[in-house]
């Protein structure tokens, strides 16, 4: 059955979890969070979230030469981060398409919500679009299910 | 007439324009821009567009205890920049409300759009939302006209 | 004795320790982490060194109007790092002096020295240099000896 | 003589200098310049400087696989910059040797020192230090002379 490949709680549905310090680079002069700081976060929590599912992203791109670019993203700010915050980044599986993943994201400190995001990511090989491996695939569908 | 007010071509119902480089600090691995550069791009093109209209932010927070923050953001990344790039950012105004202005951003090399963002940002004081002053409206409105 | 009021382990003669990731975000395009990065990644590093001392900076200046700023530093480069990495960021107390600490601090991974630097930050109050409190001179003393 | 091979005024014995602003992305909580970014500043002035010699880093990779790389820097912090601050950096050759080049850097407002830099950068190929190629150091020595 499908639940005995999995190795990790963050697969069971529920999105993945990844926690970071704000520090100095991640502000600016009005005191708080640069509003293009949670682009990086959430980058981030994309990155772990791929990790989890053992896709270290350089070798990945050494092996199949398959890179993954941001091609769209919207983002809400609903409450401000500061210098020292603990912040939580979830990421989940909103949309699996041929070439393309969707991605839900929050950003999260406490439980308060700060932020919500989609980020839509595309596979390119040589500049150009590509088919994501069955492979991968698959776990990503396991995680929008 | 309402063109007499007017002091610079930007407000002619064209764009606000703005060049900037690309430099090492923009790229990533992948070789190309990292997608939150745009974000500070664009940033940069807000910022040179309340310039162009006297506003300097540094000050205008000082004079009035206002400062602009993001309140929500969309983004389509179309076509890649890369280092040693020449790049404009235009800058439009969208939509004026009470506390709020939505901008209307494209980021184009040599005549090529690469990227167009709606960016809603809001009034601060204290914290909270606040109404634009009535002088900023005005010229606003003239933009957005 | 001196040892009874320290609470780690980190605190006995040897530096502290913290560990980071590579990110997109911390990268160029010449596929290896950008060299202003590794100041970031210098600067977390003894935002941990304080924290690990109850010394949260933003708690820190809102309750004594003290704030640190980096007055000089020197930065040796030895050997690469990439996207994905996990780095080490060493810090050590090298001299106290009246306003000012000196930090020495490395950044390794996997036990290979990457980079070596020195930083002198300095207290200021009002913009201005000012004797470091008491307290934080006997933990720093401490730290150095 | 001499003279007569040089383009442009920058090249004659006075230092390169080129202009930037500061933006929100440049500065931290603590109301001004992030101390990382004026590495960032310092590249940018690097990069023109190269690019006044018709030397375009992304270009000259492609077509000698040469990269280069900052291998040490120091840097001394005078006085504070602060956002729409409009900066000038100066970028003057102070030594050059087999494959690295060491730069005098400084920074300035309105005349005003706010920091003064030493980088050296080494040339690379294949990730190893490689022989500046005879043209380039030609034009290096005209400029440290």
């Amino acid at each position: 059955v499908r639940d005995d490949k999995r190795g990790d709680a963050d697969r069971e549905g529920s999105p993945h979890r990844f926690e970071l310090r704000v520090y100095y680079e991640d502000t600016d002069f009005s005191g708080l969070v640069y509003h293009a700081s949670y682009l990086r976060f959430l980058e981030r929590g994309r990155t772990e979230w791929l990790r989890a599912r053992d896709l270290g992203q350089k070798q990945f791109a050494a092996e199949t030469g398959i890179v993954f670019a941001v091609k769209s993203l919207s983002i809400d700010y609903r409450r401000s981060a500061a210098m020292d915050d603990l912040l939580r980044i979830e990421t989940h599986v909103a949309n699996v398409g041929g070439a393309s993943v969707e991605f839900a994201q929050m950003v999260s400190r406490a439980g308060d919500l700060l932020a919500s995001a989609r980020v839509r990511v595309v596979a390119l090989k040589d500049g150009r679009p590509t088919r994501l491996p069955g492979a991968i695939r698959a776990r990503l569908h396991d995680d929008a299910g």
